[in-house]
């Protein structure tokens, strides 16, 4: 008796002469009721209403005669397939349908995006990257020759920096604003790291080639996580972690700087927070030099106040960005004309003009400190990665397109292998010149090809008019760009959302601040790991009820209107995976449920609990511990007259559970939903009665 | 138009004078029809029909506004109370009425659990101890002055330590089955563990002092782990690498006893085979004796046969636990009579007799190698505990009761710190003569006391007997008690169900065979939990369909008869936890789906696909990496036109969606079930036609 035969009922009835013989207005609303329910039955999903007949019996063997998952190899291959072939397993069409010339240009433009977009690339929107490029530009030069002083090289290494990079990350790159070049944070990773290994202020040239073999080594890492599609090796660093790093390596970067602001010769190598103050502290009374602190304090407060401006007003975006470009001729213009070096005023003197020389010759793959070269290359090489691919991931999904991240860190890595030849140090996706790139409308990467070729002539022709400029200055330009990494609102909403996350957070935070970057990259991976292995030990169950009106169950705590059965104890596994590590935890917890359930009954001390549903949905794999806790489970329940049914197991879980002939050791009590296996448990006790 | 009144209906309809005027077959069949159907939706479980009454936004609101869960630090105290209670949180009855002093007696009942069961002990009982406490001492001290000489102690310590940890074991453990005493692989574990550090033949006093420390070290550790309830420290190491640790263990016993069995004197302190096999290869031209290796071969074939034996007529158990000591009886009259000796038959010769002398001033806490001592005993401890807990739960669940393990742990704990002020080192449950014990018809730990007994007045009185034992036969009578340590139905078991599970197990066997004992418990912890992180870092998501005749949407791989609905792709994440490590993953995994789920429309580039169901419900926590990656999982959505709908949050997860926002970004599209988010989808999607 099918449920269709139901909808063509009451209009056979109202077509048999039933009209006229009796009360029409009775009729109209038994037919709209029985239309009603027939609605509510045969909503669109369950269209085919024939289903409606499969018995429950038949679908507990669709449980229990499941096809065999895929083994373990084939996942393994799949996964393998599916990460080498992103897009896919269909080749594009254009690769179809062509020729071998065809075929290379669709190469070409797989590894060189430019082929893609130059050729529909208009003139107006090269005015706005020509105006977006300047205003970068502007904002570039002054950084650029800062952070080289924070990576603790001479100042224009920096602008080299901000030359070949931006290039090739042009014709490689997929994001149309990031804003290629030297950051802060980078620079101090590669001072801290590799001053410990060489001494920059003893032996200059032995510790460039080594910054330069770090940045190598750094875009060997990146390339080769594009390449082999590691891209989620940078995602071990959470996002929480990140915001802890960013702020403890922006506040140590800030506390670097008082040596340029106060002019102070004598400065520790080491980091950390403590060191950092206590140098200071040591050198104010014999070396330091108001002159400095004042010029330094004076454009700082300016830059501040531009930037404040610039966020209060969308339309000023322009202040901020060329603000420090403005201090820097001030600044300059100052001491040229009040000779204020004469009086202590630390000024940059020598800035070596022209093109990038090679630095082929400098790289060290001979030296005893290869190992630490390396080393610093991975973690500057993640670190750079995380902050790129952050900033390019939001910029992206502003404008509404995704990032392919694999060929983002193709292109970081061959812009930083080919920046390593000619004494660049590794530079990456800026977060302050990002946003100045945006607001100011760029269109493409070409604003990056416009900025370059702005340092490129600094370089050439404006060098010497910087060599009155004040130390002072670039510390305070610095100092005036680290707030953007200090995101407060960031880490509030993290404390609110998730306590762990936050101690994740407040770990790299401290660690950084207080130990290294090491330490603090350490910590909270620590912290995010434990936590993940944490949960897989101590899961937990929880008790299930029917929420009203539906056939699901859920937690009867998050439900508080869920309803139980009594003698029928529903429990779910909080884990996706019984496991050695979990699966004695979860059966006693489970036994213990039992017991605690109900008291005991007066009289023959068996229990009022006699079924335990175990609703297994959560669960996506078990091994052969989790197993033998199950089979363990089933003997201890049978020991207190407690019957084990099981429902919903997943694919492997079934699959094993049939393997290990667990499934007829509990009699083959294996149902589709919980509300089956609740049916045929009340089935059972009406039936004992 | 509540479902109430339909049932109603028809009975209403039948008497309202529609008999006569209709054909009464028809309405008959229709009243079935309906009946049928009712019967079909009220089943036992929907019983309350009002709750039918229900709309699913008010359900749909359910979800939203549920209570918040409990903060993250009530959920700490509750886990840390629930582990340090874990017998629920109400006191025994016994401890609520009583006076003080039966409050001690509860303590004590809880301490000593003797006192629980000597008072209703019966004579009757005492009977069957005393058999099965006369067969264990049969085979327990010929095996104890085998294993002693495996630890590389002289005989007389193994049987010290058949005597002192069985009594302590016999008032504080909870076990009625376990034989305690010394095992092969703890005796190997200690021995070469500690002749790394001393020298067993150079410096043998200084050498069983540190066996002592580290047996002290081992009873600290368990006891701690015991009184901390860090019980599940010992479940860590699975199963699987168990099975493995312990064959491998066999394995490397076995090649060792070549040197008892050929009458080798220079002999490798190395366990791995490879240098056993060496030195055996490397001796056996010069010093090997052929007298003795005939002795040896005849009695472990004796020894494997009455094994066989028993193992074929379970009413034989007996023969294999009587025969170690007829073949030493037997052996040593031989080697007494034919004075062997004389020709090269290697001997135990002088056997310490007595009674167990105190070892507290051989204790090195002043030593430099208390380093290693400490982690031999902890390694020790854990060996020492995972197998006489497994060997406990698995006779306990065949007795039908439950093993506290937390309680074993102290018991066991204590047990070995007594012993190590006695001259025993690491004693612990042995499988072999706990499987004797059971036989024989063991009714409690007495059993343990009639075998230490027997073992003490064996040492009072009868060493001298076996001052002509060889040294043969303690080699095949350690042989003969390995097979039962490789489980070779259990690897293959394991093989079967789980591929992972059996590298594992594969793992631990052969860093034991070819490293040494910590590399190969090493490797097994390693690839277990590399299995874990694994399995977060890359989940994988699953494509739902509904299952016929249910609400239940399932893998539609896994069940084949599963149905989809045009335009909606439903996904599920195969994970419990949504967080750093594997949000990208899953972002980029399902936006393919989404994209790979149907060829674009050809005019206008749109999908058909215009909804994404994420079923949330295996998804236990989620981090601020997850909430971000679901954000930009609904702007990407989006900006292909694709709604984003979620289902089933569980309560963590709708918590801290809410706090950040985000369910108020998607539209407050949360649903409690699949199906009902589905239709609120298709209901969408009917209107915009």
């Amino acid at each position: 008796m099918a449920l269709g035969d139901q909808n063509s009922l009451p209009l056979k009835m109202m077509g048999t002469g039933l009209e006229g013989s009796t009360e029409p207005a009775q009729l109209q609303e038994f037919s709209q009721t029985l239309q009603t329910h027939t609605a509510m039955a045969a909503d669109p999903v369950s269209l085919d209403l024939e289903d409606q007949q499969v018995p429950p019996a038949v679908r507990a063997l669709w449980v229990l005669d499941a096809p065999e998952p895929p083994s373990l190899w084939r996942e393994l291959m799949g996964s393998v397939r599916e990460i080498a072939l992103p897009c896919g397993k269909r080749p594009p069409r254009s690769m179809k349908a062509s020729s071998s010339s065809g075929r290379v240009g669709a190469i070409l433009k797989g590894v060189f995006p430019v082929f893609k977009w130059i050729r529909e690339y208009k003139l107006a929107q090269f005015k706005n990257d020509l105006m977006a490029g300047l205003t970068l530009a502007s904002l570039c030069i002054p950084q650029s020759i800062g952070y080289a002083t924070l990576a603790r090289l001479d100042p224009e290494y920096g602008l080299y920096t901000s030359v070949l990079p931006p290039l090739i990350y042009a014709v490689m790159g997929t994001s149309k604003e990031i804003a290629i070049g030297p950051v802060a944070v980078v620079s101090m990773l590669t001072s801290s790291m590799i001053q410990k290994v060489v001494d920059p202020t003893a032996d200059p040239i032995g510790y460039r080639g080594l910054v330069f073999t770090a940045t190598f080594f750094a875009g060997v890492f990146q390339a080769s996580f594009g390449i082999f599609r590691l891209g989620f090796l940078v995602d071990l660093l959470s996002h929480a972690a990140v915001v802890g790093f960013m702020a403890g390596a922006a506040i140590v970067i800030g506390f670097q700087q008082l040596k340029g602001l106060l002019g102070i010769s004598h400065f520790t190598n080491r980091t950390d927070v403590v060191s950092v103050m206590e140098s200071v502290w040591r050198s104010i009374p014999n070396s330091w030099n108001p002159h400095n602190f004042m010029l330094g304090c004076a454009f700082l407060s300016f830059l501040l106040i531009a930037r404040f401006l610039g966020r209060k007003n969308k339309k000023l975006f322009w202040l901020p960005a060329i603000a420090p470009l403005l201090s820097v001729v001030l600044a300059t213009l100052f001491v040229f004309l009040t000779r204020a070096d004469k009086h202590g005023v630390k000024i940059i003197k020598h800035l070596k003009g022209g093109l990038n020389p090679s630095s082929i010759h400098e790289l060290q793959f001979h030296t005893p400190f290869l190992g630490e070269a390396a080393k610093a290359g991975l973690v500057i090489a993640v670190i750079a990665l995380t902050e790129a691919i952050a900033v390019g991931r939001s910029f992206a999904s502003l404008k509404g397109y995704r990032l392919d991240g694999n060929k983002e860190m193709v292109a970081m890595g061959f812009m930083n292998i080919a920046g390593s030849f000619a004494s660049c140090y590794t530079s990456t996706g800026s977060f302050s010149r990002t946003a100045v790139n945006f607001s100011a409308g760029c269109e493409s990467p070409l604003s990056n090809v416009v900025m370059a070729t702005a340092v490129l002539i600094t370089l050439v022709l404006l060098t010497r008019l910087l060599y009155y400029t004040p130390m002072a200055i670039l510390a305070s330009i610095i100092l005036a760009a680290l707030p953007g990494l200090i995101d407060l609102n960031e880490a509030r909403s993290i404390w609110r959302t998730d306590k762990l996350d936050f101690l994740a957070c407040a770990g790299a935070f401290v660690g950084v601040l207080f130990g290294s970057v090491e330490i603090g990259l350490l910590v909270a991976l620590a912290i995010s790991f434990a936590r993940i292995v944490l949960a897989s030990i101590n899961p937990g169950v929880e008790t299930l009820g029917r929420v009203p009106g539906t056939e699901t169950f859920c937690n009867i705590q998050q439900y508080p209107m869920a309803t139980r059965v009594p003698g029928v104890l529903t429990i779910g596994v909080k884990s996706s995976t019984l496991c050695f590590a979990n699966a004695n935890f979860i059966q006693e917890r489970i036994v213990k449920s039992v017991l605690e359930a109900e008291e005991p009954c007066s009289m023959d001390g068996s229990l009022q609990v006699q079924f335990v549903i175990l609703d297994m949905s959560n669960l996506m794999n078990i091994d052969t511990s989790g197993i033998h806790s199950l089979e363990e489970l089933n003997k201890n329940l049978a020991s207190y007259g407690v019957e084990l049914v099981m429902a919903n197991p997943k694919w492997p879980v079934i699959h094993k559970l049939r393997v290990s002939k667990l499934t007829s050791k509990i009699g083959g009590r294996v149902f589709l939903t919980v509300k089956e296996a609740m049916d045929s448990c009340l089935a059972t006790k009406l039936a004992s009665l």
